[in-house]
């Protein structure tokens, strides 16, 4: 899919700050896209199919996703699908190099206590933060998508943790197959060298296609 | 960890038919061992840690075992995590090939009805018995950890199903950390050719170390 300005209008755009998660509801048909404006930040990406209810229990799944595609990560033209195989993002395109991530969970306060920080916010605090302004909550922390996000694997199976290599203005755009609730957190690490420098903004944005 | 047949007493001894399931409560220290007869059947495995409860809400998580040994599957020596980074499972022996996954999930009805069968056997409704002959049940099933299942990936990230290659006799034991629950199943996929020829039986036994 070729994506021209003329072609969408932007229904919600909505600027993450740096350390922080934000969630949207996005209509069957529509694009999500999230862009990083300076470069080399990752941000966590979260989608539940939205059934209607408080309690969001249907979730994009890394795992049936990898099984759907018999990929990593998808590539474009590819879905994300739910653990009940439900198409719930598509990848439509892509202007970054290509590193994503589905193998690495959110942060969370554990993953900083463990590195020493006792007080630091964290992709999960974000997601319950940003659901939440929503009136809606989750059981279950999914493993997120990982925008950006750095981490190749080698032959015998070792991960290593590498800078996000995002431009100023990458973007990536998935289409909604169905009612969702997508959840973005700019990721907040800045004790694993993951993000370039210090952690800065996103931008979540929804457009409509006439 | 050397393991000689003296160092050990088996406490339990079951075997898991094929493409059937079964779940044992293992105390803390005790060691679990999965063992192929005749090669080339993938098990899916599953630990909780067993706090008491009718329901498991603490599991081996294989997105945060990822990430805490920064390796797609742990190496004899390192440690399966829960969410909560408690150390569930240690790995100490492998007599395989150590090709083993943690990327797919478990089979599950769905996942047979997009191959074409409607009535099938899997590892999900496997876990699911299991516990419930136990009388425990859990709200989500968990990523599993796939012995024998061989899972390469590719430089692009994409994933290949081939055979296991687990010879006859082979085995992969573990050390359970604290208290847990662990589940087997003999995965019953005849429809990819994960498992060599028809799906066959496993052996769980527990182990004490005197």
């Amino acid at each position: 899919m070729i994506l021209r300005p003329t072609d969408t209008r932007t229904v919600v755009s909505r600027v993450v700050p740096a350390r922080h998660g934000t969630a949207v509801r996005v209509r069957a048909g529509q694009l999500v896209r999230v862009t990083d404006p300076l470069g080399g930040q990752v941000g966590d990406l979260f989608a539940f199919v939205d059934h209607g209810g408080r309690r969001l229990d249907e979730h994009l799944s890394a795992a049936h996703t990898r099984g759907h595609n018999s990929r990593l990560f998808p590539a474009v033209g590819e879905d994300f699908v739910t653990a009940a195989r439900t198409p719930v993002l598509g990848l439509v395109d892509d202007s970054s190099p290509g590193r994503h991530d589905m193998l690495i969970p959110a942060c969370d306060p554990e993953r900083y206590r463990l590195l020493g920080a006792r007080q630091h916010r964290s992709c999960v605090a974000n997601l319950h933060e940003a659901l939440a302004e929503l009136d809606l909550s989750v059981d279950t922390v999914p493993q997120p998508v990982n925008l950006f996000m750095n981490i190749p694997v080698a032959a015998d199976g070792g991960l290593r943790w590498l800078p996000a290599p995002s431009g100023r203005g990458d973007a990536v755009t998935f289409v909604s197959h169905v009612d969702t609730v997508v959840a973005l957190s700019a990721c907040p690490q800045d004790l694993v060298g993951i993000n370039v420098g210090s952690p800065t903004d996103l931008v979540l944005d929804v457009l409509d296609r006439p």
